[in-house]
């Protein structure tokens, strides 16, 4: 069995859970650190599992881009090739072809302020990308040229990757997509689901389906009783989500979604990293994160604490002989000081982004080990 | 005792010895890995003590400019500030001022080609580095701020920094310049020698005198005897050295120096780092050794190899499943192919200066492991 449901709260719907795959176990709730170009950012396999993360999830379309699916399973799979023996995801390559592949503009994955929702249009349609009903031709970020992928290329090149955990092919819709334009892309990605179903062929590899359906209430319940009810291991919660009163925001959208998602498989809320959304996310019935934050914010210098984000390059730091955080047992709260992270970062140094990259992910383990713990005594 | 000789070879002038310091002991010949902005770039303090060193040398110039000997000093010395639990060197600062702070075109440091040997002017005078009978002043290469530094003041900065080995200030002269002007540069650097040893006056600090001359026989020599005669706790060989046959190359100066330095100090080489060079220069009796090139070189997808350096982004590299070096038990070797190599480089990756720089000292590390043995052996 790939998901084993293990305990429910009586507290909220968070609850407790094991995926197991060929290579190895995972209890969610749980978190993939991102390794976009098969390597998490800075750090080696082994210092990810010592932090404490049981799976990471790399991105299909910067590898298919960078080397290249075909030369990944010719050298053994993406296992091998990066030395990750452990649980690994792929996701499907669709937000990226929509965030990365489409000219930049299209502002996916950004969060908006209030007064640009008002801007909501059709940016999907930006001339760079281009979606048909069989799928979608995009220009690589890397060089210009033009690519194409499908539900079957997504999947093929998913396979050829190798991971444990794979993603349904879906379109992932910028938050300026109005109404119309979700109701349309939710249903291309319904199609999408159930050729991704069909043409998927290598077995120990678990096929998520993605909800979409932007903001809308409405769109999300259709998406999430639709994409629930197909044969899928597993669920993901994708796409764009509201910040004013009159759209959903990413709570909303779980209230509307989870309730259509069987309760026996597990549920992955996408590209979700920052902490009161993980913990609201866990409530709400979600087992499953990833997320580039916490690594992309450490190789910029800024470290996460509990109380906040801290930015080490301000001038504060400089002549700080404190660690960054007091209580940190990661390796760089107890052997480096704000000062030498301060000199690091401002000199350019490799061991800042290692340093800060495995303090954040340090916090991030520590906090889903709380999550889970909050669990088991019955207390969230 | 600060060094003690435990064994002289029969076969050449090689010899084996051992350091002491409060910060604790190295094995010698010994190689000492360059810690330029106060950190092995992209390794931790561990790792290059896991990797077999025993001692590490960083720059008083760029620690000076960045951040600052009296920022180091207050937060307790450089041991402490980069976690560095072991012996330490640094520096003088003069061979930073000369090649980095004179504007980027003065050739120190440099391997010329033939062909430019003839173009040997007193390059030294270029307008960004003024040299005077009292010190130097000079540009910073960070921000184009003067700065100036004398024999007193790269002590006063070495021993706020708190190295264990500090060197003496000393002119570096330029590849291009004359006879006439080195033996200036020479005698300069024997009356700062003399001021270095009156001025310095921390304990628990060995200093060293440097032996100039550039690549004139007779400079060489009256250098050596006169640094040599010196109190110095040991001995630096520094400067440049010829190419063609009129004029001496490193193992020429070697021969000329070595017999004028006492026997029961040690004795380094500075800035020369390729293994045939080394390996000579064990044999003229030199102990001690430092250079950026294993690092940086691994930073720029160069790994050294038991049959010479390999360029990982060749793209020959890209398809080939082998370890960079079959037999090699680094890290890299044991766990990764050259086509991941190839592709972290390519895809800018941080772990791919890790892994390069890690497999390049391991390298170097097993050779002096290798010639220590030797010495012990008396094959050497």
């Amino acid at each position: 069995m790939f998901f084993k449901l293990l305990k429910k709260s009586k507290k909220s719907k968070a609850r407790l859970g094991l995926i197991k795959t060929e290579h190895g176990v995972m209890k969610t709730p749980a978190f993939f650190p991102v390794a976009t170009k098969a390597t998490v950012k800075a750090l080696t396999p082994e210092e990810v599992r010592e932090i404490g993360f049981e799976g990471i999830l790399a991105n299909t379309y910067h590898l298919y881009l960078q080397p290249g699916n075909k030369l990944i399973k010719k050298l053994g799979g993406l296992h091998q090739f990066m030395n990750w023996p452990g649980p690994l995801a792929t996701d499907s390559g669709g937000f990226q072809v929509f965030s990365l592949g489409s000219g930049f503009g299209s502002g996916i994955g950004k969060i908006l302020k209030p007064e640009q929702v008002g801007l909501r249009d059709n940016s999907q349609k930006l001339k760079l990308v281009k979606i048909d009903e069989d799928g979608v031709t995009f220009t690589s970020h890397l060089d210009g040229s033009r690519h194409r992928f499908t539900p079957e290329i997504s999947i093929k090149i998913q396979e050829d990757l190798g991971a444990d955990i794979i993603f349904a092919f879906d379109e992932a819709t910028s938050p300026l997509a109005d109404y119309e334009y979700n109701r349309k892309a939710m249903e291309r990605t319904h199609r999408w689901a159930k050729r991704c179903l069909k043409i998927k062929k290598r077995t120990g590899q678990f096929l998520f389906g993605i909800v979409q359906g932007g903001p809308f209430k409405e769109l999300r319940k259709a998406s999430a009783q639709f994409i629930g009810s197909l044969p899928f291991d597993g669920f993901g919660v994708g796409g764009s989500y509201g910040v004013g009163d009159s759209l959903g925001r990413v709570d909303d959208v779980l209230d509307w979604v989870i309730p259509y998602l069987p309760e026996s498989k597990p549920r992955h809320l996408l590209g979700i990293g920052y902490l009161n959304d993980i913990k609201m996310a866990v409530k709400k019935g979600i087992d499953l994160f990833d997320c580039a934050m916490p690594t992309r914010l450490g190789r910029h210098g800024v470290f996460l604490t509990n109380k906040g984000e801290m930015n080490i390059l301000r001038p504060i730091h400089r002549t700080d002989n404190q660690p960054v955080m007091k209580n940190c047992r990661c390796y760089a709260c107890q052997n480096y000081s704000r000062a030498y992270l301060n000199h690091l970062f401002k000199a350019n140094e490799i061991l800042a982004a290692r340093l800060a990259t495995e303090h954040n992910l340090w916090l991030m383990a520590r906090f889903f080990d709380r999550i889970k713990k909050e669990i088991r005594m019955g207390k969230l």
